[in-house]
């Protein structure tokens, strides 16, 4: 199941949907009132409602006019997201000369930073580019990874239990105030820096999601391809590093890194300008592009 | 005004007070009806309701047995944290062989990273030192400023308008995780690694922030003692360029900086044992003391 947040034309109010054929929103409350008013933060929270929306799904009517926001477009806390892990991107990143602070290229442990609630933006929201006076805007495509049952000192062999789901993250950066600020709060957590969606597709459906393939294109042109499989640190060893630390909580997401081909992985770096599109495409989750205001 | 967010004895329910003569918490909303199922929160976003507190105050009875909850038991983000924001401090960080990713000693740009809010405890609460299984535990003592007004591209010269307040906090870190992990959320985001508290003091009550004082002592040995005028980046600063990148909100935290004098400053370290007690006082606001388990 793809699940979705949405708005009806004319309506603030966000509720929670699925995509059916032709990617058509379909209302899972109007099959199922138990779910009214519900939140994609109650489904990944509640393993019985998650049932219902499976259930609802077949006889959910479409909604006319619908408008996708971000499958969460508040995490409870900020989104946790992961650099340099993917080999190839590990080497293109220290061999741009972006990676101010760094002695290792491949790092000898998960490198875990932020981005907060207020960079979230939904599938088509475009990218404010101009948040960043420097002229260094650069994509990432990512799989994020959404919690389900949250927990502090998740063992490895038990985190793929926690997840609810998987979705599309660009991990839009700004990457002189990376390197400026040494810490990457500044230079990724930019309003409107955190791309989400389109959906989250259910664990259920993803019985390994080292087989998931991550896609990018800039205004067509095919800028990043590799499968999850290539990940230095794995979906399970992410969710042991970070909950060893820190609770986790249902609708937590983790943005697990992004694969070569990047901007800066260009000799010289090609930037991004207002009126590119960035495409992202992840297996059986779905498209998530977001024009540069 | 000091203002607490409490708990009454067998309620789980949290209030806002403030405290009185003899650090006695006063019950606001028994003065004034309207402030009644209002959170810190609420207030921080409504002058008016801070108003009616002030009124509230010379009336509000004591609460028996008012158990003290960190006055923003729960940020709208993670918390901002600032570091090596102090010249002394920054010194003997970089002197002391933990700073691993820095080339310059004094930061060119403020180095922001963040705590999510499950970090964050009360006074009194235990520090879970058993959570760093490397032996490396340190607090910082730190002045927070809480943001009123939110708001993106805060001028440095409007900035303290948008203070709500201040308060205290321990950005207690595990100085071998910090390293490890390059970004610094692992090292320091920690459950229980935010105390915060005991109450934020009202900005009205704090005409020069950079005249507050803040020590820190550990088992009654003073470590730390600087005024927040010895920041390198100061208030403002630290206001206008978090805010240049990220839409601050009521009751957002952003924690200035350590001055010298933590843990790692002594040659060898000092780290933090179980049943330590580390005591964080500034000007005005009161004392923060918290225990290692």
């Amino acid at each position: 199941m793809r699940l979705v947040t949405f708005t009806r034309p004319g309506k603030l109010q966000q509720e929670v949907g699925a995509l059916g054929a032709g990617d058509a929103v379909l209302d899972l409350a109007a099959a199922e009132p138990l779910l009214r008013g519900q939140s994609m933060l109650d489904l990944a929270a509640a393993p019985a409602l998650l049932d219902k929306a499976r259930v609802a799904l077949g006889k959910a009517p479409a909604v006319a006019g619908a408008k996708l926001c971000a499958p969460i477009p508040r995490t409870p806390k900020n989104v946790f997201c992961v650099g340099k892990n993917y080999h190839e991107h590990a080497k293109e990143f220290a061999g741009s000369g972006f990676d101010g602070g760094a002695k290792d290229v491949v790092p000898p442990f998960p490198v875990v930073f932020s981005k907060p609630h207020t960079s979230i933006i939904a599938q088509g929201e475009k990218i404010l580019g101009h948040l960043d006076p420097t002229g260094g805007l650069d994509y990432e495509g990512e799989l994020g990874v959404v919690i389900g049952q949250g927990g502090r000192g998740i063992a490895k062999a038990d985190a793929l239990r926690h997840v609810f789901g998987y979705t599309i993250i660009n991990d839009v950066t700004a990457r002189h105030l990376q390197k400026r600020h040494s810490q990457w709060i500044l230079g990724k957590g930019l309003d409107s820096f955190c791309p989400m969606g389109p959906a989250i597709l259910t664990a259920d459906e993803v019985p390994d999601p080292t087989q998931l393939v991550v896609t990018t294109w800039v205004n067509g042109e095919r800028r990043q391809h590799a499968p999850v499989a290539d990940l230095i640190f794995d979906i399970p060893t992410l969710i042991e590093a970070i909950s060893a630390a820190v609770t986790l909580e249902p609708g937590d997401v983790i943005a697990t890194g992004t694969p070569a081909g990047v901007g800066i992985g260009f000799n010289p770096p090609v930037f991004l300008q207002s009126g590119d599109v960035v495409r992202i495409e992840i297996t059986g989750i779905g498209v998530l592009e977001n024009p540069v205001a």
